[in-house]
């Protein structure tokens, strides 16, 4: 008689901003299906229906049978503790249980974590394609900045799930105000937010640039604007480099990983963007040996635009699920 | 019959830079020995005939039985890997497999560890003695500046060792120039040696200061004289609270921690080193809620000055010997 093992599948979610993405994968971590919603953001009820609907498109496409779905691994924006989603401003909420709620539709295990945790824990799947590494950071430069580690080859999550927040430390005392309140957070002088702020003060100032032709003026505009050569973009993306090699450079002495892997949307016009950042590494790596020792050009690796990295993180959690 | 288990012993040994001290102690941790020697820094010959009189100083109060010394821990300020030292310039020691020629010459297994990570590890006991911690980091501010850190229960070390190696991180760029070539490395503008220099550059300059009258200017003098409300002292350790209060911040946006112990030379001084400190960290405090939630009073720890972490390490690296 043969034994037929009956099929494991898990799913991961990535919840973002504007829209969820799910994915279902067998035990091989083959794709069984994907689905990608809007999130509506209006309460955290509405926002657990749209996870529900990502979730129950890709069921529908694979309708597993009863103990064959594992796990569901989800990643949010917000401190993520015991299950339960905090300080998700954005998606209104707050001491909410949603591991609970989802487990209970879904009858499966969820396992929650933050965003940025998830992403770089799939940036580490990545990476390994590549290379044996024990310990990685992953920095992510979007609206906001925050990074995640991977430290003796395990998610680091922190006392209180906060480890590599560090969008909000004072890297120019005195600098701009950031949304947190403080003046001169990495994230003030860094974040996407910040390329364009910039840009349209300096224009409204007065800076000629050909960025005063943009209506709004976004950070893909500063990126467009800079690639061809205008002195004012060249300047901003300039200095945002230098910013974030600093950042990197806390990330390789601070953690004394093997990769510091950057995404986030502020690096998909990567043409500008890593030369940005390398030109400040090289800077630092050109005044000490140290330096130059400890930062490679092959530690800074750039997470491929098409890769979802917070998505294949949160499969990988739902992998973990015991 | 009763059964008598023999006696287990465990040493612990500091190396500095101009002493070295070795304490023998029995299974409950209680002292047996102590021994303190001064260090010939010659050759690594030297270095290491040192150690070994400081060992056998303790060893000869003592005098185990055969099986009776279950192993050595010993921290020393170098890059430690796989039982040798390196770059260890101070000692004369580089690719040094010191760990083998003591574990040859006292017959029990013999454990290296950086100084400074080492002293995390026995700041690490100090803490527990008052809290339940998993995460904390201890910042060393002497004539240089370095962290270690404990991460989940445990020693973190990063891939080569070298993780908390804050020093050479620049937090001030184009600032003054550190002694590993850099500019503006938290190590030249907020450890021991940059207080002192700070100093003696501004009398130079002519700046008036109760400090003109020190024949060298020591960091010593220039917290004397900010205990005597001299406003040019006053001014740089202010300036060093503030850039120390960064740092600070850093460790625990970016691990997450429960504790940052503050030790070394410089913390010695403690009634005008630590309202400094504050001050800065009240700053950050001041202006954010995050900062505010993350940074509270009681999570910067002040090392006694009469507690020997880096040898209290050194004890707990032996006793972890398998």
């Amino acid at each position: 008689m043969k034994y037929r093992r009956s099929p494991q599948y898990f799913i991961g979610v990535d919840v973002g901003g504007t829209k969820i993405e799910a994915v279902v994968v067998n035990m091989g971590l083959t794709e069984a299906a994907h689905s990608r919603v809007p999130v509506e953001t209006e309460n955290a009820g509405r926002v657990t229906e749209s996870i529900a609907l990502a979730i129950q498109n890709v069921l529908d496409e694979v309708q597993p049978g009863p103990q064959e779905l594992c796990g569901i691994g989800l990643g949010i924006p917000g401190l993520v503790n015991d299950g339960k989603v905090h300080l998700a401003v954005n998606l209104n909420m707050d001491d909410y249980p949603l591991a609970a709620i989802l487990s209970k539709r879904f009858g499966a295990p969820v396992a929650l974590e933050n965003d940025v945790r998830l992403a770089a824990l799939g940036a580490y799947g990545y990476v390994q394609l590549q290379t044996q590494c024990q310990n990685m950071a992953y920095l992510s430069i979007g609206t906001g900045i925050s990074a995640g580690l991977i430290l003796n080859g395990q998610l680091y999550r922190g006392a209180n799930g906060m480890a590599g927040e560090i969008g909000h430390v004072i890297i120019q005392p005195g600098g701009p105000v950031c949304s947190c309140g403080a003046h001169g957070c990495l994230e003030s002088v860094a974040s996407g937010h910040a390329i364009a702020d910039t840009a349209r003060e300096a224009v409204a100032a007065g800076r000629v640039s050909s960025l005063s032709a943009c209506p709004l003026i976004t950070t893909q505009d500063v990126f467009e604007a800079a690639e061809k050569q205008d002195p004012l973009a060249l300047e901003i993306v300039g200095r945002v480099g230098r910013y974030l090699s600093q950042a990197i450079q806390w990330l390789v002495m601070g953690y004394d990983v093997e990769r510091v892997v950057l995404g986030g949307g502020v690096t998909h016009t990567a043409e500008v963007f890593m030369p940005a950042v390398q030109a400040g590494l090289e800077q630092i790596r050109s005044e000490s040996e140290l330096a130059e020792r400890m930062l490679p050009l092959e530690k800074v690796v750039l997470m491929p635009g098409d890769y979802n990295a917070g998505l294949w993180g949160a499969v990988r959690l739902a992998r973990t699920i015991k």
